[in-house]
């Protein structure tokens, strides 16, 4: 008997979420669509019923048993003590609280159990829980000592607006129109740019890759673990890549690290080399898995490992990781 | 009192080297522009001047001094010792001789006392070139031991077809028809995938991983410096993006790194953390320099940088190199 309530649910991620309560594998008892005053109204089909948004606001949460925010971190920080108030378990997707000691950070294939009573339970960045879900198990099982991570991102992750602006330009393209570059202010479309947050002036790292190196450890509950990520845009329009260098601890058979992938939730190898098929983003577009190939040993290192992942960031790496929590707490 | 032929003018390294050739940097007496058969006939202006595309035979190089080879490895192979047989030297873009012993792979900023009375010279693999006018000179001052790439290849590395068929893809999704796959048998438009060459079943490595693990050693002349390569496509025009990842021997100092490369030719820094400008391939397209940015170090390991660099392919990355190897030859 839980009603849940998807905050920010006109959004990228929330109407992700709302595709995904409409494969019935999360049940709720009443489902309720909350977002800004400019989107109260929208009309939304769940499971044969229909849903209308509703105006956010204090009264939203009060017969609310778990709400998933998939708002910035400001809707968050002001909304989520209100929900809390009101005993609503709060699943944020937001960076508001994922580095605050007491909030678990949750990958439920990693770290189910941290999520305990919790009244507020965090979900990572996109890029690091896509990273995780092949890290953890490997991690676990063998040790990984340092990990640099390359990654290949798409427009989703920035939202609905920029994903139409990237499919704009390729109109602008064959229209032979100047391209419409409001989202990003550069042009997207033929190009590859480094991420668009932004960039500590001292270190150089900007706000997704400090995410990724801080986010994991908390995961995988080891700080000794080494992450160094960089992290890149590329003309895609949803779905992420990630090119990913492991050093082990000692040195492991490929035969070892790809059982142990093949037995790792969530994760699907999908690697073959002799047709040269492996992960790619249109692959994995609105489905739940990470696909992970290219596992390769290093040359002159028996340590380390190479391997390339795709996952969609919306899926697995917001609005499903977020639901497969729900479940766990209803 | 030069005479120089381009082998294969008509392709999209050809027709690069004959931009080229119109700025009078790479001065000549004569120029013979060869191709196949089905190409004869066309027409290019070079510094005012006409020339007309001849059919390449074993006539081909009677005249010829230098002969840039903008072909493929089996091209390369038949005709290259025709051409020595008639005394003309042969600088060559295919992976043919690489890895020949006795015949020199150069980057003029790095290697170029190497080309001596060589007959035959061959040019690196494009994103071999790239890196290595940024690596080379940091491997000199400071000690690189180790080096992680991934990288961000545009289309034109596969010819002037593929590139054709991404722009192509474009306008199929703006007119909603299916796409046109003929070059790389898959989407490419708003898609990423594992280079498109063929990958060694035992390692898992593909070709142009290999190309970059095995040239580099030899141009900076060092068996030891351990290099792995993941080769990624995405969708972009002309331009290869590179994410590196370097190990020193010794902690250097970002001041000491920085330094080094703002004196390095052929490399041009463009690292604004405040503006977020940093290196990109419509930044590079056409230009002659290897942008470099993103320049940080490890959070862990103080041995360890991290870097992001962008050059034309088709330029630097082949026909520039080619003709800046020709002026040292000729």
């Amino acid at each position: 008997m839980t009603v849940l309530a998807i905050v920010g649910a006109t959004g990228a991620v929330g109407e992700s979420a709302i595709e995904l309560l409409n494969t019935a594998c999360f049940p709720f008892t009443d489902l309720v669509l909350l977002a800004s005053a400019r989107s109260v109204g929208k009309k939304y089909k769940v499971l044969d019923q229909e849903y209308t948004v509703q105006k956010l606001d204090s009264d939203s949460f009060q017969n609310v048993n778990v709400a998933v925010f998939c708002a910035s971190s400001q809707i968050a920080r002001e909304f989520t003590p209100i929900a809390v108030n009101h005993n609503c378990r709060v699943i944020d997707n937001s960076s508001a609280f994922r580095m605050t000691p007491d909030i678990p950070l949750v990958v439920p294939e990693v770290n189910r159990e941290t999520i305990g009573n919790s009244m507020i339970v965090a979900n990572p960045n996109c890029s690091t829980i896509l990273l995780a879900v092949v890290l953890a198990p490997l991690h676990k099982q063998y040790g990984v000592e340092r990990v640099v991570v390359s990654t290949y991102q798409a427009a989703s992750g920035a939202g609905k607006q920029a994903m139409k602006e990237l499919e704009q330009q390729a109109r602008d393209f064959t229209n032979g129109e100047p391209y419409d570059t409001t989202v990003f202010g550069r042009q997207y479309l033929w190009n590859v740019f480094s991420h668009n947050s932004d960039v500590d002036m001292e270190t150089g790292y900007n706000e997704e890759e400090l995410k990724m190196m801080m986010e994991m450890p908390k995961i995988l509950d080891d700080e000794n673990i080494g992450i160094t990520a960089t992290c890149v845009r590329v003309p895609v329009i949803r779905s992420h890549c990630e090119s990913v260098s492991l050093t082990f601890n000692y040195p492991i058979s490929e035969t070892n690290l790809l059982n142990c992938l093949i037995n790792s939730p969530g994760v699907k190898l999908y690697d073959d080399r002799e047709n040269n098929q492996f992960p790619e983003p249109i692959l994995t577009s609105c489905t739940n898995d990470v696909l992970v190939g290219r596992i390769r040993h290093d040359l002159k290192d028996p340590k380390s490992f190479h391997l390339f992942l795709s996952g969609d960031q919306l899926y697995k790496g917001a609005a499903l990781n977020a639901l497969q929590i729900y479940n766990l707490m209803s």
